[in-house]
Parts: C-alpha cells; structure tokens; sequence
C-alpha cells in the first residue's frame, strides 16, 4: 500500500437536549430538559447491519467505534466514508474492499448485561486471551486527578441527566470526554476517536484536523498519509474512565483498546471481575472523592495512602 | 382448547453474589460483594436464540418473560415447559405447538439504549399504537408509600451494588421486586411471573404455588384448570417501579404489561417521553423522599400538594 487512507467522515449534527414540561410534586408545571435518544440506522455497503440508539453527539465516530468494537473491521484503513444522515436516521458506510463473511460474523446474538451493549457480534469474550495488555502503572494522585477532573466536566448529565459519560485520559491529562444515551455508544466513539488519532513520532502532516471535532471536518480533507507517517493511537499510556458499572463488557473493550486501566464512579460485576483478572487489567471503582476500590491488578497502582486522608473531602 | 395448561418451570438456583479481595484507598486488602453475572443460553424448541446475561435469581421467570416482550409466543399456554441448567448455562424451551417464522421475527436488531434491552427483535415500536391503556389514576400518598417501600427493601443492591431493580406494586402494595444485572432482564421477569398469576375471580384452584417462589415448585405442580378459572393478570391496577432511566424500552414494556404508571428515581430519555405521551402512560422520575417529577398523563396523578412538605424529609 502505497498511503494511509483515512476514511471521509460527514459532519451531521443535531440538538442533545430538549425540553418538556413536567409537573413536579407541588403541582407546580416545571419545564425540564431531557437528553434526546434518536435511532440511527447502519448500513454497511448499502446492507442493513444495526439500528443504535445514541444521543447523536458524534455519529460518524460512533459507527467507526462501533464497527472497530464489533471486530467487523479491522482497521480504519478497511473504511472509505461513514455519511450520517439525520433526516432519515442512516448512517452510510462504504468500505474500500467490503466485509468478508459479515453475515456469518452477525448471526450470534448476546444480550449482555444493563447498560452493556446490545448485541455483541461474535465471540469476543474468546479473543480476550489474545490480549496482552503492557506494563504500565498509574498512581493514586492520577487516580485523584482523573476523578477531579471528571467532576468538573461540563455535561449532558448535568444539564439533563439520563446519559453515560466515558472519558480517554493520557495520565491525568483527560483526552476526551463523550457522553451518550447508552455507555456502550460512548465507549465506541472513543474508539472510533481513537483510530483517528496519529501516534506516529515522525508525523509530518497537520493531523489537527483529525481531533474530536475535526473529524468532522469538511469532507475531503486531508486523508491520504505515507505509511510511515500514520499510526492509529495506542491505549498502554491511557486510562478509560466510565461513570456506569465496570461490566464484563465495558472491561473487554478497554482491553479491546489497550488500555490497562479502567476507572468508574459505580462497582463492578463478577465478569467484569473475571475478564479483567484474566487481563491482568486494573479495575477500580466506587472512585468519588477520595475513596475507591481496586477490584484486580492491583500491581499496576502505585499506592499513596497518605493521600487518602489529606486533603477535605469533597462533597459534589 | 378444554383446558388451560400452564408451563412447568425447573427451579435453578445459584448464588446471587460472590466475595472478591479489593484494595482500598489506604492499601488496605477489603474483602467486597459483587453481584454474580452468568451467560444463559435460550434454546426454543432445541434451536439457539439468545444468550442473556443475568444475575440467575429467577432465571425460568425470566425467560418466559423475555419470549412474553419480545412478542415471541402470544399466550403462557403456547410453552409446555422451560428446564434451566446452570451446570451448562442453557435454558431449554419447549413450545406446544413452535412458534411461526421464528427465523424471520428474529432477523432485526435493534441496539438499545444503555441499560436498555440488547436485541429488540421485530417492530415493538409499531405495536406501540395498538396498546389501550385503561382509566386509572395514582394518588400522590400512593407515590410516596411506593417510594418509601423501594427504600426499605432488602436486596442486593445493598449488599453488592451494581445491580438495577425493577418492582410491580398494586396501589402502594409491592407485589414482586426482581434484581438483575440489566433492567431488562428484571422487567422481563416481573412480565413472566404476570402471566402466571390467575386474576380470574372464579379461581377455585389453589394456585398459591404460582407466585415468584411457587413457580418455581417441583416440576409438574398444578398445570391444567379450566378455562373459565384462569385469567392473567393484568395491570390496569398496577404500577411499575424501576430503579433505572424510564428509556424508550421500559416505557415501551410497562405499555406492553398494560401497567399506566411507570416510576423512577432517575430521569427520563426522549424517546421515553415520546412513548409515553403518545400511548397516555404517567411517568414519574425523580422520585426520592417527597421529591418528583411527572413527565407524562399528569391527569393520571392525583396531586395532594400539602403531602409534598408536610412530612419531615428522610434522607436514604
């Protein structure tokens, strides 16, 4: 291959709230924003594969996320274009070769657990032993940091409750934060985020415009790349942050992207426990404040108990 | 038909939560709960059609429950029988008579909302018009009394988290309160364990074994009644509490059991609010100690507003 050839992505875009009027406990009519939930319906090379439903913050890297996650596509090279189209509810995607066997690769069906996705392709719980996540540690301050800054993260939820929130941090630096009706949506897109981003060292094109918001740049741009100039961005200096449950799910696709860490604000569950035991991948929940709980590789956590009890506690 | 026969249920038990060792903020090893999480694997008729992945509590309830909402067999009677094995996590379904182009009313996904049902087969939407929800109201003491029991009940939400609860209550009388690890599942239970309560007002059998434990009574208990004595229950008089977002799908489901209230202490989503107004059902979320917000059918509330300051403010 003579060039890296990231896909053309559309810029659709729509309202993340709205507001309706609801009647509160004194009678009294109180207008209340609600986050919007819009069905978008994904056609890969004109076939229909999925309706999701999603916010509708970032489609274009929801439905990259998606196909990534799903194992449909194996790289982002395989993608030509994603165009999100509001007014019908579609999101086109036209791949550069098609989807080998994709009807056999979306027959099994998975109903996973509250708040997991829906369907979940194929087996990716058997590929989880392919995974061989890097040696990396993270501090207890980071761990401090990262939910200090989720704290004050600007937000849907805040404005209108109801959503998820996942957040990418590089250390404590958070990367991005996306925020979807379902936390699968939310994680996808940060893994569609992710494929867009270049860690080539020697990257000599602006890739400016491949950051959250200029993915949604004008189409056409600047997709073309030498080879050695593109490399899609790695999870072994990354943390996942989530504000939902550490389910099986939500660890597998951390694990799916590398990254050896996964923090949330809730608990976590038996598989979740297992899968990321297995991986050797450091779970921590129940993290508010300065409180928290290191469910598995906890080698990875570089303790510092003497923060634990030293500073006031927060009350959000 | 000369009689109504009622499906036998195995009774599968297994642990509802397991001890993991976590670390805590101060390094300190702290043995935790954690809900159980387990894959079941629905057979129909020997032929594979989900896996669900749930905590196990009432797993032939929920499978009756999810073949009843996905709008898979019409009527309790069309299952013979529904043997769970947690040795191989199957659950196997025997229908009377099949159930009529299963292939193709299983071929459409639809990928919920988080903590929304993974695979929503066919156009539940659609049916969503057909749906005639009867006259009653709720009065807002009823609310309160309603709230106030979510609050005393034991569960494992207390002792291991990360679980969703859903409840049905008739007036402020709490019938049945499941726990699963996706709200989809313990709403899909509370649907089973519907249809195998007799509301006929000639019941002259005992059928005291059907509720939540006695469905689960050795296996060829009381099966067969006469028609006129058997009627299931319906939800004119009911309220559905859930402890998670009133989404599209819980809405959608609530309608479904023909059950007008659905109540939660979380928010609502858009297209819940959507379902919800066009098929005239009162949602109320919000609901903690004397606080709440109605979104939908107000007519249907009663409001008693001296009620809202008039009680000292319990803190959970």
């Amino acid at each position: 291959m003579s060039q890296v050839l990231l896909p053309r992505l559309s810029k659709a875009s729509a309202p993340l709230t709205r507001e309706v009027m609801a009647v509160n406990e004194f009678g009294a009519p109180t207008p209340v924003s609600i986050p919007c939930e819009r069905p978008l319906t994904v056609y890969v090379d004109k076939r229909e594969l999925v309706t999701l439903m999603t916010l509708g913050a970032h489609p274009e890297l929801l439905v990259l996320g998606f196909l990534r996650n799903q194992r449909l596509v194996r790289s982002v090279q395989d993608i030509d274009s994603i165009d999100v189209d509001w007014e019908v509810g579609a999101a086109a995607v036209k791949t550069r070769d098609g989807i080998a066997d994709i009807e056999e690769r979306t027959a099994k069906r998975v109903v996973t657990t509250g708040c997991g996705q829906g369907s979940v392709f194929g087996d990716l719980m058997a590929e989880i032993d392919d995974i061989a996540l890097p040696a990396a540690q993270l501090t207890q301050a980071q761990v401090y940091d990262i939910v200090n800054a989720i704290r004050l993260q600007e937000s849907t939820y805040k404005s209108a409750g109801s959503v998820h929130g996942c957040a990418l941090f590089r250390g404590a630096e958070m990367l991005i934060f996306v925020e979807d009706v379902g936390r699968h949506n939310a994680v996808d897109t940060i893994a569609g985020w992710m494929w867009l981003q270049n860690d080539a060292p020697t990257a000599g094109t602006d890739l400016s415009s491949l950051s959250l918001e200029g993915a949604r740049a004008p189409r056409g741009g600047p997709s073309a790349l030498p080879p050695s100039s593109y490399q899609p961005m790695g999870g072994a200096d990354k943390v996942f942050y989530t504000t939902g449950r550490l389910t099986s799910e939500m660890v597998i696709k951390s694990a799916q992207m590398g990254v050896p860490f996964a923090i949330s604000r809730s608990g976590i569950t038996q598989m979740g426990h297992q899968v990321a035991s297995r991986v050797g991948l450091c779970t921590i929940g129940r993290a508010t404040n300065r409180h928290f709980l290191c469910y598995s590789a906890a080698e990875r956590l570089v303790m510092q108990p003497e923060l634990a009890g030293s500073r006031v506690r927060v009350v959000a």
